[in-house]
């Protein structure tokens, strides 16, 4: 094989280009490519298609009967139609295990989390029953568990308790379906315009600031029921919420509660810590929450705790969810707050939901489809907010759980749906004397985990800036409040964008020894820089937004690049390759920036030449004669190439 | 030559890698090797100096002595201080003609473009005359002449009438110079925060139609003096405009307004164009305006046409900028309109300014500054402000004729504000007899430049997305308003850099016959595929707003190639490499993008390979564990390197 090589070399040794190896050895080839001339239409088309349907979702209709398309449409929109037919009692089993296990832990945790939402605790049932059956016939994760989660009903209760102060009133409920409403509305056009890749702009890192934030304020809240504080601050910020903690620590602590909330906090984070030591105990930590309940409520029940001051359940409502479909404000003033928070708990809901459903999938290898996810959040939001539930998405926690448990597919949230039903129909009234403390030390235990410092240390060690982020978001939550914690995590993550596209990187690279691979010769310190010539490569496309830099950053490498050789008394640099590989598209400015750089570069004496400019470039290059301009000879399909024309002999192997 | 390549290749065919003709020859040398190991503070040091310090701009005050740097210092901050030392009595000559030639241009058009504005005539002359001073002792450019503009008049005009409609109040005066105050402290913070790559997001794209836009707007507006319409809409959209012309037809129009307007528009605009054939005749065209103002006040003053209907200035006051200290709003209900319209009108000045800037010093060979050219441009209107000008910028016209002039410094300027000043002193009075229609035809013919169907025609021609920017800011213009087309540009622009950070492009990679360079097979259909290998190039560094996208497309290029090679008959794909020569960054949302490929590719059985990471990824894959998990071996110098590994032994050469 070897020789053969050789043999190559040798063959095209004796044509014009001579040297470089990374030459091509038959005669033209060198030339650099235009790819075939599409027509504007296709171009257009091709654009928008990459842009709104990378993936090809109506690739099977193709060429299909009128009655097939119709099943494929309805299969696409309801996807329990097409992975239904394969359904058995195999995986039934798992999903019949599965769903009773999430059950036994959404219960205790929907009563919780629908008073972050300021909400009455059925409410967290009621979402928790409708929610899952919709997405079970919509979406396409095998592995979510649907319903209210801490974060979002955190965030819910304090955007709408900013609009109503009095979140007793009625009103404060009807906004609450309202934001329900229009969180839906958000998801579902978000799929159906296959604007999806929006939220990715809330990045990994901003999340994971904004989640253990938001877990310390959850767990902070807690201390109210969790320490029986009756006088307890509406603020949501670690200086108020410690000031009324310690305000109150004579006369307001009820030393009853505490021991109960204390002891069932400590009983659910054993057995929390036996699940992680354990996987195969997960269970435990499973049902644990259903045990507190169970138990405590029984105790308060015997002893008649609550009439020393223990706060208990009370008052709660049993039955099937009511409709709630005229509650919902679609006129009048509190419409526009309606919208406001929807948009931004849809957003935010839909984040976390789709970073589980992608992790879950990545781990059993089958694909989410991110549209279709939105358009079943959506749905089941919008049906959601008409039968009397709040917003719900994919709770980490449950999804995690349901994952261990064996399930298999969606029929797990429709056994969780039934055994809430079940819950609401014969048991909730059970619920009463169901002490505050319990639900406090159950939210505590469950929003532990989202205080991740194993994924903050990780960021620290990849990329400072993804730290920051993650810490403006951290810190802006804790000491100020939800939605500044979300707006820094944005703003911070829209900067590292605005960063990216207006500083990109540039590199002088050099040849390394004995090869023709030209690299970074800050990264090879070996690669050696060619006399006479000076070899930039430009690491990103050239927008606008960068073309002035790009042009500007490459004359101060001449510049300082050429006082160092003139220091060596080295050859002074005649020729200036820009190597374009990483350029994959260049625009108007761009195209100017350029102009400019030629015109420089003749006053200075110095040739300018590119190697291996894209297919867009190239072809963008001639539209704008730049590249008659520059001269077609001088624009190579590798650096060697061109080094090999121009440069001095010695360096041309 | 050819033979030592030759035999350098035969000497390392026996290696371990054999094959590829990319491989390097020496042992080790295909290791991707790893920047020397930064600090996180020289890390920090180097990101921030790149960003906000690309130009190294205290480069020379490293070891100097405390008085050399105080020096230094001045010199920064006036650079007049530095060129002054070289003046001669040649470059005063070019200046000295030079700055009476733009005078000559200037003074008519001052007259004309503070009506635009709303503001009485003589401000255009005090803005000529205080803001060049200004500007001659700080700024870099040398071709660049100072002093109000169209566009920016117009777009002050329109942002101040908003704000307040009766514009012969004195309140509407005091926000004028209250926005030129703030048009100031806005250009001059850039400068100072080293944030002048903002103004890059007005591509130029948007600008081209912005200005063309804003032409066609002002010579709209005109047709009031030039056809003497009395009764005119505040409206400054062309529906609005064309309704006003066509409703006075009848009883509106003053034919010998008409008469004067368009003898001398015609006479302009064969000036104009006598100067575009015979580009040593420019001065025909830069005087032409002073002519037709003399003749016409001349005309005038002799028939006593005011007296038929022809509208005259009139009124004119004589003397020198009086001090508006006091006008400026620092407090109350207008201060904060004057912010706003001043920061919008200082970002637009500003980016015409720099465009300006930039143009010449490129055609001449010398570098502007940005940064110094911002505090420049700030100082001038922030003491223009306080002497009673408006907001000024550089004009494009007055500056092209400055350069064909022969001007060598911004001495120019400085002659042309000491015939301003004469003017002031001795000639305003004369100009009360001046027909409007005369000034309605110098603005006019001034803008009609500014409608560049050439580079529209370009912009189409090299990119259609810049032309969208371009039309968007265009229609925003002429059917609504300055503001709104403006904020179509900008929206558009940032568009582009969304879409430019979310759907990057990815490329399949072939093998170029014959050689081992590797490129795009879309670009080359004669390179070839690998048998059992899949190439693919990610065109970006991977960030959170574009790493699920690239983690699907890279999968589901696999699952198209994969289906078209099995329908062919192919050995199936068990080796993907992804080459990483354009993956200049990476976060670490990338990184678990690339976990979660790597583990789906761990399922389908495919052998994740990685070609060529840059510095910051290699070090990042290193720090996260990744590249453990992949396995060090699977990372390549080059994806010949890869093939010649792992690949078919075919395939090698």
């Amino acid at each position: 094989m070897a020789e053969v090589i050789a043999e190559t070399r040798t063959n095209s040794s004796s044509r014009r280009h001579g040297g470089g190896d990374d030459t091509p050895s038959l005669p033209y080839m060198h030339k650099v490519g235009a790819p075939p001339k599409q027509t504007l239409f296709q171009e257009i088309k091709h654009s928008f298609n990459e842009t709104f349907f990378p993936d090809k979702p109506f690739g099977n209709f193709k060429d299909q009967s009128g009655s097939r398309k119709f099943v494929l449409g309805l299969q696409y929109i309801f996807p329990i139609l097409e992975w239904g037919r394969h359904y058995d009692l195999k995986k039934f089993r798992g999903d019949f295990i599965a769903g009773l296990t999430i059950a036994s832990l959404c219960i205790p945790q929907d009563l919780a989390y629908a008073k972050l939402a300021n909400l009455d605790p059925w409410y967290g049932l009621y979402s928790s029953f409708v929610a899952p059956l919709v997405y079970a016939f919509m979406g396409t994760s095998r592995d979510i568990a649907i319903g209210p989660v801490a974060v979002v009903s955190l965030l819910l209760g304090t955007l709408l308790s900013n609009e109503i102060s009095n979140t007793k009133s009625h009103d404060y409920l009807r906004l609450a379906f309202t934001a329900t409403f229009f969180a839906g509305v958000t998801q579902m056009l978000l799929g159906v315009c296959r604007l999806g890749f929006l939220i990715d702009f809330l990045s990994h890192a901003a999340i994971v600031g904004f989640m253990a934030g938001a877990a310390i304020t959850i767990g902070l809240q807690q201390l109210k029921g969790l320490l029986g504080i009756k006088d307890f601050t509406k603020n949501s910020d670690i200086v108020s919420v410690m000031h009324s903690v310690w305000s109150n620590v004579h006369h307001g602590w009820n030393w009853e509660t505490i021991l109960i909330g204390l002891s069932f906090l400590i009983f659910l984070l054993i057995t929390k810590y036996i699940a992680k030591k354990n996987k195969k105990l997960f269970w435990v930590s499973a049902i644990s929450p259903m045990i507190c309940v169970i138990v405590s409520t029984f105790f308060v029940y015997i002893t008649r705790a609550d009439k020393r001051g223990v706060t208990i359940v009370k008052h709660i409502k049993s039955g099937v969810n009511p409709s709630s479909a005229n509650e919902i404000f679609f006129h009048g003033k509190y419409l526009g707050a309606g919208v406001r928070v929807g948009v931004v708990a849809g957003l935010v809901a839909l984040t976390e939901a789709m970073a589980i459903g992608r992790t879950f999938a990545a781990m059993k290898d089958y694909s989410i489809d991110g549209n279709k996810e939105m358009v079943a959040m959506g749905t089941m939001n919008i049906v959601g907010s008409l039968t009397s539930c709040y917003v719900t998405t994919g709770s980490f926690s449950r999804s995690a759980v349901n994952y261990m448990a064996g399930c298999k597919t969606a029929v797990s949230n429709i056994v969780m749906a039934i055994v809430v039903l079940l819950t609401l129909l014969v048991i909730t009234p059970l619920f009463k004397y169901t002490p505050n403390a319990v639900l406090a030390s159950i939210i505590i235990a469950a929003v532990v985990n989202l205080v991740n410092i194993e994924a903050m240390v990780l960021l620290w060690k990849i990329d400072k800036f993804d730290f920051v982020a993650c810490m403006g978001a951290f810190f802006g939550v804790i000491f100020k409040s939800v939605e500044i914690g979300l707006l820094i995590a944005v703003a911070i993550s829209f900067a590292k964008i605005l960063l990216q596209v207006t500083r990109p990187r540039t590199a002088v690279l050099g040849k390394l020894p004995g090869t023709s691979v030209y690299r970074n010769i800050q990264q090879y310190p070996k690669a050696e820089q060619i006399p006479g010539m000076l070899i930039i490569r430009v690491d990103s496309a050239i927008y606008f937004s960068n073309s002035n830099y790009i042009k500007e950053r490459i004359l101060r490498w001449l510049i300082d690049e050429g006082a160092q050789r003139t220091e060596s008394e080295l050859p002074e640099i005649q020729h200036l390759i820009v190597e374009m590989s990483p350029v994959t598209d260049i625009d108007t400015s761009g195209i100017h920036a350029f102009e400019e750089l030629y015109k420089t570069l003749q006053k200075r004496e110095v040739q300018l030449m590119l190697a291996n400019p894209g297919p867009v470039v190239i072809e963008k290059l001639h539209a704008s004669n730049l590249a008659e301009l520059i001269g077609e000879d001088k624009i190579f399909l590798t650096v060697a190439d061109a080094v090999a024309t121009y440069g001095p002999k010695t360096a041309a192997f």
